[in-house]
């Protein structure tokens, strides 16, 4: 037995006692494994809660401090948000520690300037917990499908929204109540902003696309679309077609470049990755050697982080000292979200008049945009103008983005729709 | 770039072709991604087919010769087999030479051998290909979920079987229709007992209990039961009950010792792993950092084995040799299937007679299994003796299987009792 890997942590959160109790529970079992002792030296939090117990860990307030010790070889960070983190992480780096980290914010930000400092340090970097809690995807896309090229992948990446739209789904609820009732039970922030708007799945598409095609991080070209604008009757139609709702992250490669985005998508129910629910998470990766693999569990919470950055320092104990990613030389082209292709849910409020139907096919025929199926449903009476309308729900064939686009400008300008045309994407998850 | 990785491989079957297809469509990427060349220096098969583009391989027919070599970084095996097989591994290890192999029947039954060889020799041993195809089940539970301890796992491992229960489930068909199918697409071998008879998913099972509990191959302590004796009937009625019925390797960690068994499950249709069909496989492990984690994937073919062969050479490449089993000093008991506890599905063939469900219950409830659901059908007539009977149908709440055992034996002598009494384990797959 090696002597013990030395560890500092920052960071007393949630995460952060996952790991305590997990390296406390699993304490034999993770020692063999790991060849060494891995021994938590320091944790540093700005205060320390009652009730925790540290084991032989020495305590501080300092995270900045910690992070510039030398006489660690790893440093996990665990604080998240941005500015302190990034310094800590930066601090270690440069000190020649390396770095365990579940902050998907400042990978997806920053990670090509951390990547390429690890490296001229010769540090690792560890940061499976920074995406999908303890779905082993950053494993599985830089070593188990190393032989691969990806053409894919899509992800169930935020618990919050996930259990927003089940809940929405199983039990009727709209948008506003599923939120409360997410934050009630502690799955949504007091300010849900951040999942619910899809930039906590952004940072982490950034992720998963930065690994799956060799290309960097680049978070800013990432297409960000949240749920709130999904109601109830959406995804009801969708249901009626043959589809669930869920909030993905999918990313493509194409032959005129990669897209990245985040969308409320229409999936197939036939598809596994549409019957995940609640918080639970899942990617589903397409290699041109593997086929199809889907991973799934759970995507947060303390013991499932905790797995993934004990994964990450059991590698570092065995000396396995591996960068993930590689800062590329050439990267490939970026879609802006207009040049890339979907096929489309619409709901068009319209007038419930002889012809309304006729006239929306006509605009998108002219655009080549054929329909694969549509709904036209009982009358509806606007409480407010007393005119009948009713719904009609078009699903269309595969089309690029900026025609559809045209096409639902036409649509909502015409006289006899009376209200704002929903459009989302839909994505039936195979190569065809 | 460092220089290349000399790699020797044993097999031109289906498997091998799609380790050369695979390296040479994605022979960039998997350079960059390796940090060297992977170059495949000598092939050797008994015969060379015409049409198979070897590269810039040298082709032998002498494969121990090959395994011999001593100017190889790594052999790979994929012969299939066993002596002969083994022979290689030995050979390869012996002489220094790290070993890549596919093969689950060499490291179920001389797993325990191989590795010890592989430590002793300092050498790699990576066998991500023997279990579930594509999906990276071995680099799941020997590093992603390094700091759990897995409580339980479950698996579809064996394609054929799964095919042709679905093909029972989705089509009706029988069992025979079901396999006669499952050969005409090159699912089943003609001769099939391997697959059917839950052999082939013995060894794999063997394999992920060993390293999900760091106790070593223990491949003739694990319970195997085929599916010929599943019926369209049962399919049926496991259906209305609310389950499927799929080909199970469960292994679990128990106060009382290790249970790893291979037999058909019924499972509720709600579990994801239930509605993997055809060919796929899935792995569902219970760690107790993670919570449940799928893993599912295609788990045969040639190119989604190849993605797996492939990840082990890359790993090589890189230069990490680990060794991803211990030789354990103490082993775990291990637990007969009579010692385990299972929920379980009986179908009964009775007399239709007043009294004798309640015969049957009166059987069970002396022996405190007590029952979840029951069915009772319609009448059905036996065409050889003109007798009414009918099948009663019984799920029962967990109970020690020693006691169920006595039970049917029971049910079985009593008068009314017409026919065979089907037998079959139920899991909910959950840890409660």
């Amino acid at each position: 037995m090696g002597k013990p890997l030395r560890v500092g942590m920052c960071g007393l959160g949630t995460v952060a006692q996952g790991v305590l109790n997990v390296l406390r529970d699993n304490h034999d079992a993770i020692t063999q494994r790991a060849g060494r002792e891995i021994q938590l030296t320091q944790i540093a939090s700005r205060s320390l809660k009652a009730g925790v117990d540290l084991g032989s860990a020495e305590f501080c307030t300092d995270v900045l401090a910690l992070s510039r010790r030398d006489d660690l070889d790893v440093v996990v960070e665990l604080i998240g948000g941005e500015e302190t983190a990034l310094e800590i992480v930066r601090n270690a780096l440069r000190n020649g520690t390396s770095v365990v980290t579940g902050n998907k914010a400042i990978m997806a930000l920053h990670g090509n300037e951390l990547v390429e400092l690890a490296r001229e340090q010769g540090c690792s970097l560890g940061f499976e917990a920074a995406v999908a809690g303890a779905i082993p995807i950053i494993a599985a896309l830089t070593r188990s499908l190393a032989g691969n090229q990806v053409g894919w992948l899509a992800g169930i990446i935020n618990g919050t929204s996930n259990f927003i739209l089940t809940a929405m789904t199983e039990e009727g609820q709209n948008f506003q109540d599923a939120l409360e009732e997410a934050q009630r039970l502690g799955y949504a922030e007091a300010d849900p902003t951040v999942d619910v708007d899809g930039i906590d799945a952004a940072h982490k598409l950034t992720i998963l696309a930065a690994l799956a095609f060799d290309m960097g991080f680049r978070f800013s070209d990432v297409y960000t679309e949240g749920i709130s604008g999904v109601t109830a009757e959406d995804i009801e139609y969708a249901d009626q077609l043959g589809y669930r709702i869920k909030h993905l992250g999918i990313t493509r490669r194409t032959e005129a470049g990669v897209e990245a985005r985040v969308h409320p998508t229409l999936v197939p129910k036939r598809q596994l990755i549409a019957n995940i629910n609640g918080v639970m998470n899942a990617v589903l990766v397409q290699g041109n050697a593997a086929g199809p693999t889907l991973f799934c569990g759970a995507g947060a919470g303390d013991r499932p982080s905790a797995s993934a950055v004990i994964a990450d320092l059991v590698e570092m104990a065995r000396g396995i000292a591996f960068l993930p990613v590689k800062t590329p030389n050439v990267s490939p082209p970026m879609l802006a979200v207009e040049d890339t292709q979907s096929a489309f849910y619409l709901r068009i409020p319209s007038l419930d008049q002889p012809g309304v139907f006729a006239k929306v096919a006509g605009l998108l025929s002219e655009r080549d945009i054929s329909i694969e199926a549509a709904i036209q449903r009982e009358q509806a009476i606007d409480t407010t103008s007393q005119q009948a309308w009713v719904p009609i729900i078009i699903l269309t064939h595969v089309v690029n983005e900026r025609v559809m686009n045209d096409a639902v400008a036409a649509v909502q300008s015409l006289p006899e729709v009376v209200g704002q045309i929903t459009r989302l994407r839909v994505d039936q998850l195979t190569d065809g």
